[in-house]
């Protein structure tokens, strides 16, 4: 049978399930990327499941996300994550070292491996001609360890590219017509896959910038083929050896159809606040602007530097405009430096920051309060960018710099100046002494984590008892998200690697009271929570599952779950049961007492599950979905304690 | 009458008092310069003055410190602070231009004029044949204002060079020995002025590295003489019409006398964790580092960066070491890019950040808990860095940079290479795009401010009570710094522009109970502090007696006091007395309450305060040092009701 790319990645890591859309597949992992903000928990879970050494091809560590340094944690972060990754033999990106996606692009992709990363951006790698996935980090660790990655199996969406980009309007452009035409739900449940005679035109770092936002549109993956281009990618990089060709066969089909004329495109803009609102550039043209950046890893290439700063070479941003640039790595920096991009830049007037993922994960660069920000990363959501009352736009790094000189948005179109068509370098800067390579084993296994004071191992969870009462804390309404369960920003995430002090957080933006309450009682049983539609919809940050759980929460009771959160539930043993009558919800209250009786088999014999409200003469049935390796799971507690067991050969 | 350089700066602008040591002189201020962390309170008090164009000839705003946006309260002060400066008629460097002392003293500053700045390291501008000096925010609103600068007039402290420096033995080494030599205390009540053949062997930027940290010895400022470097210098800059000589006459007398020998410098270094505690780096080698870093106002010259890049050409960072630099302006990070320095630095590991304070004022690049840390930076004060558990040493940017490269402290004479000996350029970029001028007079008056929702008014202040029964909520030792009393870092300085919520942290790294303890008794009298020698020492902000000012803190209690926290505290309304027995410290215990009875006439009617200890039956007399003018503004509630009262005729 005929098969396109995405079939040929799935079908060759296949390992469990059938390829048939909908239904659970297991998929061999090649390779893992984790980055700092999530990377500390997987390499306390590592410890956790006493993993000896990672058992995948390649697995890296990126230091990207937590580089401002203002006191101890994230310092002491960044050393625990260097003792962790020579204990456990991966590769160490040293701070500073760049954003995770391009650089693992750069130095360790492979076309026709599966990639599994703690970020949701890790779709970015697709254009590789790689299967790669963004997952919680547990997922990761499981895959580290050798484990399968457990995910529906995705219709193949097939987008065919023809024609050839206009001037001024670049890969940016492609990924933000996609949103505008299908906007932030059209990929979910689907792998987006590349071809056509337009992909001619688009260079590696291009379709790199395309794949990333397929997380954007929901999808569980981005791929392109590996071609030509990315032969002579990889040769730039010195790797030519890992290249292999990986083309969709002849009459490859796919489940999904559509076509973007690349020729028809024009310079294009999502509003504020969200990556799905996208216009053209000139309906909003002329709008007041404080803030132009350049960088973060959906626009990561040489080129999108270099043709912001031929656009202000000569000239100066206006007065009242930031205009920002967020190197993608410190090799990338050393070549925009060694060819004149950076000079001109600087004698532009921009602001040069370290390499990383900075403001685009608001780390840096807020905005001013209710001031436009022209953005070439990938998000928008309200106050991702550190401004509460925000207002950024996402564009190509040719609008945002036509817009810094102008100081108001600009159509590049209108600029009074030739496209500049700046290329990627064929011979990039190559130097791989701040990737720090595993250590051989006998040396690896004699490191000692080294764990600064803000670092504390996973606090230990115990299994599901047989019989549970306990009291409802929370009810709350529809589409609450992670970012209300556990906060992120740089108010938070420092005590990322400490469960106990991170849990103090927990609901807080719902009910300030949660945490006292569920701490009084945590010894003493725990409690539930009740909630609406859509539980746990944003941010795939499983402290959103793990700080509930130290606290106490055994049973979330829902209308439904985001597919992901629901994922960190089960992993972290705290039971999701849905309403089976959506008019359950209004039955139970909160304070009310539920009682659970014999957990064990009534998870086994079904996917019912009774509770009584106590005092109240009331009874309700309840739904699972848990899969028997899930109920195992949940039964010990989480994931965790059932890879421990099962390494002890308990299982 | 010969006259030394310092005095022919005093004599020329003295407007009231005479010159001798130790009484009060008033001087007309021909410049000054804010920084953002303290310049958003002189802006304020700008406008509760009613001010309609500064009466300086040149006043300048930068943004330096608060560079990292997290949020929206740097970006917000930075659209304040450009509203204030072009309503106000002042230069506005942009975010990103740079440090302030360089910049200043590139752009701005003249030799034989005198610079007030709201920062301690003002007396950096020394260097050129000014006489300049760090001083309180408000004390710098009222120079822009017009009116004179009160100050005791200093002892004059010739410090004679003779002889030159050695290979890999620098400017900071200079002022590192003569820290060695007097300790922190060593330059207080002294402008010190250096002169001697060992001077046609230090360039400008050389000589602003010695002048910077003048601050540390506590001098109230440090002057060189305008001479033919500074002649090239302002040259360089394409100022030589701004340059006249000043030299000190034939003959001309210091009141104290110091001689330094160039030729028998070594490498120097300051331990943790004072400025004062210093050792010859062999004494040190072989211990473990983890961060070396080049930068800040103590080593902001071209030439400090451009031999840190020679010293690792070539070469790799050690593993586990963050090679930090931190570009003193955009100008500079410019010409370091063009001459390949940066291509240098970035190829041996270095992390570039962007040009501004960073992490000398806790500002990111905090080091990992417990780790070594070397930095240019002129002061290592506990938990300055933003780790509290710091071990910082101050060094030069040879002995850093050699460190870099063995991961311990290495000094430089030992590297296998010679001494790069890199000058500074003739020709270095000049552009003021990004220094904005002051608008013309009517655009100027049109400018409304900007003020974001961090920004608040400055709270009322009462008069003193005539009679005050308070009880000593601290008793503190010596050497107690700004930085102790009202922490700087990322965490507490963006509320520099919301008094009431930065008062939340004063004190709490001496005494987390403070504030609820001050609070609870705030409306019912205030309290007392009680503290060693060299009370206040450090960085000169304000917000270190405005926000225990407005937590009830009415006397401050001291063996003595560091020159601009006094200032601070009186401009604020808190009595600061001294005790007149050293062993008097001794008797007060922290929680007595003690009574001031007949505040008004004590005050008036001499020198001497006397207090009761209640229920001790214990009676002290302190001094005081307040001049009568300094009185009336005392008795006011400060300096903010003083000039009030007198603008609406009350004086």
């Amino acid at each position: 049978m005929a098969l396109n790319v995405a079939q040929k990645l799935i079908q060759s890591h296949l390992v469990s399930g059938d390829m048939v859309p909908g239904s659970e597949i297991g998929l061999k992992i090649d390779q893992t990327l984790t980055q700092d903000a999530t990377g500390t928990m997987v390499m306390l879970e590592l410890e956790a499941m006493k993993l000896d050494r990672a058992k995948t091809e390649a697995s890296a560590q990126y230091v990207d996300h937590n580089i401002i340094q203002e006191d101890n944690k994230n310092p002491d972060d960044h050393l625990f994550l260097q003792s962790a990754t020579r204990r456990f033999g991966m590769y160490f990106s040293r701070p500073g070292g760049g954003v995770s996606h391009p650089v693992h692009m750069q130095r360790l992709a492979k076309p026709g491996k599966t990639l599994l990363g703690s970020d949701s951006h890790t779709c970015a790698n697709g254009c590789m001609g790689m299967l790669a996935i963004g997952a919680g980090g547990i997922d990761v660790a499981m895959a580290i360890a050798g484990e399968p990655f457990y995910v529906k199996m995705p219709k193949i969406w097939g987008v065919k590219l023809t024609g050839a980009l206009p001037d001024w309007v670049s890969a940016k452009d492609v990924i933000l017509e996609l949103l505008r035409r299908y906007d932030v739900k059209g990929g979910i449940g689907k792998v987006i896959e590349y071809y056509g005679p337009g992909l001619k035109q688009l260079s590696a770092m291009d379709r790199h910038v395309i794949a990333n936002m397929g997380a954007e549109l929901g999808a569980t993956g981005s791929v392109f083929p590996s071609d030509e281009e990315i032969r002579h990618f990889l040769k730039s990089q010195g790797r030519e050896e890992d290249w292999i060709e990986l083309l969709a066969d002849e009459g490859a089909q796919y489940d999904l159809h559509e076509v973007i004329h690349l020729s028809e495109l024009e310079p294009l803009i999502a509003k504020p606040s969200s990556p799905g609102n996208v216009v053209p550039v000139k309906e909003v043209s002329g709008e007041p602007i404080y803030q132009a950046y350049i960088g973060s890893s959906a626009n990561p290439g040489f080129r999108d530097f270099a043709v912001a700063a031929e656009i202000v070479k000569g000239k100066k941003v206006a007065p009242g405009v930031s205009l920002d640039i967020n190197p993608t790595s410190r090799q990338m920096l050393t070549d925009l430096v060694n060819e004149g991009h950076i000079s001109n830049l600087l004698s532009a007037g921009a602001r040069l920051h370290q390499a990383g993922c900075n403001g685009c994960i608001g780390m840096g660069q807020a905005p001013a309060t209710g001031r436009n920000s022209l953005r070439t990363t990938p998000r928008n959501f309200p106050g991702r960018s550190g401004t509460k009352e925000d207002s950024v736009f996402l564009c190509s790094p040719e609008t945002a710099a036509a817009s810094a000189l102008t100081g108001k948005i600009t159509d590049p179109r209108t600029l009074d100046m030739d496209d500049p068509k700046v290329k990627d370098l064929d011979h990039p800067t190559v130097d791989d002494d701040m990737l720090e390579a595993p250590l051989p084993f006998e040396e690896a296994r004699k490191v000692e984590l080294v764990k600064g004071p803000n670092i504390k191992s996973i606090p230990k969870m115990d299994a599901l008892p047989d019989e549970l009462e306990v009291p409802i804390l929370l009810k709350m309404g529809n589409n609450i998200s992670t970012d209300e369960i556990l906060a992120g920003g740089a108010r938070v995430l420092p005590y990322r690697s400490n469960i106990e002090k991170i849990s103090e957080f927990a609901f807080e933006i719902i009910d300030d009271t949660y945490y006292e309450s569920a701490m009084r009682i945590r010894e003493s049983g725990g409690h539930a929570i009740v909630a609406g539609f859509n539980y746990g919809q944003g941010s795939s940050r499983e402290h959103a599952a793990l700080a509930p759980r130290y606290l106490g929460l055994r049973v979330a009771m829902a209308k439904n779950f985001a597919r992901i959160h629901w994922q960190n539930l089960v992993n972290f043993g705290i039971l999701p049961l849905t309403f089976s009558m959506e008019s359950d919800y209004d039955t139970l209250e909160k304070g009310d007492v539920v009682r659970f009786s014999n957990l064990r088999d009534q998870l086994s014999q079904g996917n019912h599950v009774k509770i009584t409200i106590v005092g109240k003469n009331k009874a309700l049935t309840l739904t699972h979905v848990l899969s028997k390796r899930q109920i195992d799971m949940m039964l010990k507690g989480g994931l965790i304690n059932w890879v421990r067991d099962r390494r002890a050969g308990e299982v």
